[in-house]
This record gives C-alpha cells, sequence and structure tokens, in this order.
C-alpha cells in the first residue's frame, strides 16, 4: 500500500521539580526558530515510543532524567507550529536536581505557576494553561473541536 | 531546516453505543490489510486535528455521528502496526443509532465488555483491556516504557 502522509509527531514535558517548595517546572529558552521560551521536548523519532521520546527529549535538553507521571494532553491544531503541522503528546514528569540547558535549549529555568515568561513558542501558553488546571483540579486538558 | 521523519498518526475510536443496555460498543471487521476486528479509526490527515480525525473516521467506518469524551491514551509501541510505525491516539466517544459498515470496514458490530471477537488487529486487544479498566475505574492508560 501507499502510505500516508499524517502531520509531524513531538512529545513535550512538563518537569516537576519535586524537590523544590511549590514544586516548579522547568522551561528552555529555545536555540532555535521559532524562538522563545518554551516546554522541553522535540520529535519523535520512528523506533522509539511517545514515552521513551520524552524522556529522552528532557535529558537532551535540560540533562534531567525525568519519571513521566501523566499524559495532559495531545495538541494537535494544525497552525500550533510554524514549522509545519505537528501534534504533540504532553506528559507531566518529576525531576530532582539541578536542570542545565543542552542541545536545543539555550537557558533552562525554573517557574512557578503564578510566572510564566514571555513570549512563550507554539500553543504552549494553551498547555501551560491546562497544566494550571490540571494542578488545580487533577483535570486533564480538554479535547478540543475547532469551531 | 530540514523536516524530520516521525511515525505516523492515527486516531481511534471506542464508540458506546449509550442508548443500548450495557453501553455496547462498536468494532468493525477490517477489508484491508491486517485483517481481523479492530477499532473503528484511521490516519490523520495533515490540516486537521486529532478530535476531528476521530469523528471523520467513526462516520466514515460506521455511519455514527460521536460525541468524543475521553482521550484513553495514546499507543505508540514501534511493532503494534504491521505497515509501519504508527501511533494512535485513542478516543472514547458516545453515540447513539445503528452503526452500518462503510469505506475500510467490512463489518461492523456491537460487543460488551466480556466478548471480544477474535482476532483483533494491531493492539486492540491491549486498548481493550485498558478500556475495560476504565469502564470498571475511571482510570485512563497506563503510561508504558519499554524494559
Amino acid at each position: 500500500m501507499t502510505m500516508p502522509v499524517t502531520p509531524l509527531l513531538a512529545a513535550d514535558i512538563i518537569i516537576e521539580m519535586v524537590d523544590r517548595p511549590e514544586r516548579p517546572i522547568v522551561l528552555i529558552e529555545r536555540n532555535n526558530p521559532p524562538f522563545g521560551w518554551a516546554l522541553p521536548g522535540g520529535f519523535v523519532d520512528v523506533g522509539e515510543c511517545l514515552e521513551q521520546a520524552a524522556v529522552r527529549e528532557a535529558l537532551e535538553e535540560t540533562s534531567l532524567r525525568v519519571t513521566l507521571t501523566t499524559l495532559l494532553g495531545c495538541y494537535s491544531a494544525p497552525q500550533r507550529d510554524p514549522r509545519g503541522h505537528t501534534v504533540s503528546a504532553v506528559y507531566v514528569a518529576e525531576a530532582r536536581g539541578e536542570p542545565q540547558a543542552r542541545d536545543d535549549a539555550k537557558h533552562a529555568a525554573l517557574f512557578t505557576l503564578s510566572t510564566w515568561p514571555a513570549p512563550l513558542a507554539f500553543d504552549h501558553a494553551t498547555i501551560l494553561e491546562d497544566y494550571r488546571q490540571f494542578r488545580h483540579s487533577g483535570r486533564l486538558a480538554p479535547l478540543r473541536l475547532p469551531g
């Protein structure tokens, strides 16, 4: 059969630093376009599962070994990534220690729920708003149908 | 930039017939390889979000207009689809009426939690076991890391 063309696939990770007060999360400042602050994450390789991709990307960009806890949701709006239609599975994860920016990340820094940096790349402002709700209520990301 | 190659992306749907006793679900018998019974679903088009793909595929294969209720989980093991590495977002949905097989589906039939048909294509036995747990406990699909 002819294989179809489908959107690109990425995994992004909301890393909670569980050894700090208020359990801050890690954001990175991107080295490549689109610039701005963003969740650590990246494209999934053929041959690795989503969970592996999330753990690998977290390590590559923040030097942290994370333990995934929850699938917050999937984000798939066609315009969310200016490079082309990319669907992201977003995981919540736990880590301890000191993040150090590497690879695609220029800086890594910790932020609490009340202080996101700006601008945030992609649709990460939406994702972080969903995460804020999740922290408050335990509710996962809502399903979204356009129109 | 050079765009990466990532796994293919699909959406599958567990359609609960909410107008019937025991809320049975719809499975289809596939017209194309891999043969066997399976959840309705298919590849996501570039330019449509996952939720749209799930609603579209449900309609195309079962003639049912579904309302999505929950993202059960993402299934991404590299060997789960013999046609090549395909990641599936699996939604639970509700519908009323009479399913009628169309498109990629040879037959559509209703099954309760106690009676899956065999063989099931892809990793749909795993997905349906997760769904059985979800029906019992409300717990979503577990995260899975190999090894």
